[in-house]
């Protein structure tokens, strides 16, 4: 097998996250099974995507447009914004319908062993927005994970001002969970939150 | 969330094997934040692999040369062919080293729950092949499933004539495997085929 293009597309998708390299091979000649119907046709899209979608100069979101569709609509709340790590978070938030606020994507978390600190962060801009007096909350939709879990000491710490209400995502059990297979940590957690009714 | 050519893309990597809708938008996510480093080359690449790579009007495997770099070797014995499915199989047993014969690539397995027939893989070349006297051996390199041990039986039958051998790949416990954790059917075929020696 020489060292050809077909080589460098495999290294190329095995770094792709989740990919290694028995996927990557295993999409590489799935794809050249269907040249005309795959391969061609995802070049164009990946040009076409890394031409077109934009950065939301307001709130990071991607989009075709900048200002993105969330912040430009005015159907949507001004006085909350909802922050998160990643623009998958915020696309996991929209499916649930359940939030029509504004947004801010961090593009990160806080990581001591990553060595991301609050520079990498597009916390400066979050600073900037939450000075707005219009705006009354600010909700934390960071993971449970120790580096969430800091990144938000930190913005908390950063973002406080008077007539501005600093949430987090309530924890407890997930719904549909089994209690049998919670970790101690959640079921405490859950406990300590404890609410009356049903 | 606007239906754009992001949308699309996501849609269109859920679609190779191996990947669903959470491992695409995670991949289209991560190519978006490395435009230059990943998405734009890849997308080039995608398109020179297309191109360049050809399938070898002998054996059916993919190389950038027709006919392929195996078949033009004049070091590799012309009187084995070892027939796989895939050129991934064939890529597996290349990376051994352990065979340095000519490969044939079916591009598939006879499968009645697939509807694959006799006439969607590459066996008429294959039978070709065979009749040409210098070839002594056919080596049935096929996966030890239903449809691989259906496939051996259909090609066994069709290749025969005298003074060609058509063998198999031994069954047996793999090299690091605990009996413990093997099914009952390759330490039963392991039993049967047990050698002296050791």
């Amino acid at each position: 097998m020489q060292d050809g293009p077909l080589q460098h597309l495999i290294k190329m998708l095995s770094g792709l996250p989740g990919l290694g390299n028995r996927s990557a091979r295993r999409i590489a000649l799935n794809m050249l099974n269907n040249r005309e119907q795959t391969m061609l046709p995802l070049a164009k899209l990946l040009e076409r995507t890394a031409e077109e979608i934009k950065t939301c100069g307001i709130c990071a979101n991607l989009d075709m447009v900048d200002p993105c569709s969330i912040c430009q609509d005015i159907k949507r709340q001004k006085s909350q914004i909802c922050v998160v790590s990643q623009v998958s978070d915020l696309w996991a938030i929209e499916r649930t319908s359940a939030y029509k606020g504004q947004y801010h994507v961090l593009g990160g978390l806080l990581s001591a062993l990553d060595g991301v600190g609050p520079d990498q962060l597009n916390s400066a801009n979050l600073f900037r927005r939450a000075k707005d007096l219009d705006i009354s909350e600010i909700i934390l939709a960071l993971s449970a994970t120790v580096d969430g879990q800091s990144t938000a000491h930190y913005l908390a710490d950063h973002i406080g001002r008077e007539g501005l209400e600093v949430t987090h995502l309530a924890h407890g059990v997930p719904v549909g969970g089994e209690l049998d297979y919670l970790d101690d940590g959640t079921i405490t957690t859950a406990l300590r939150s404890r609410k009356t009714g049903s």
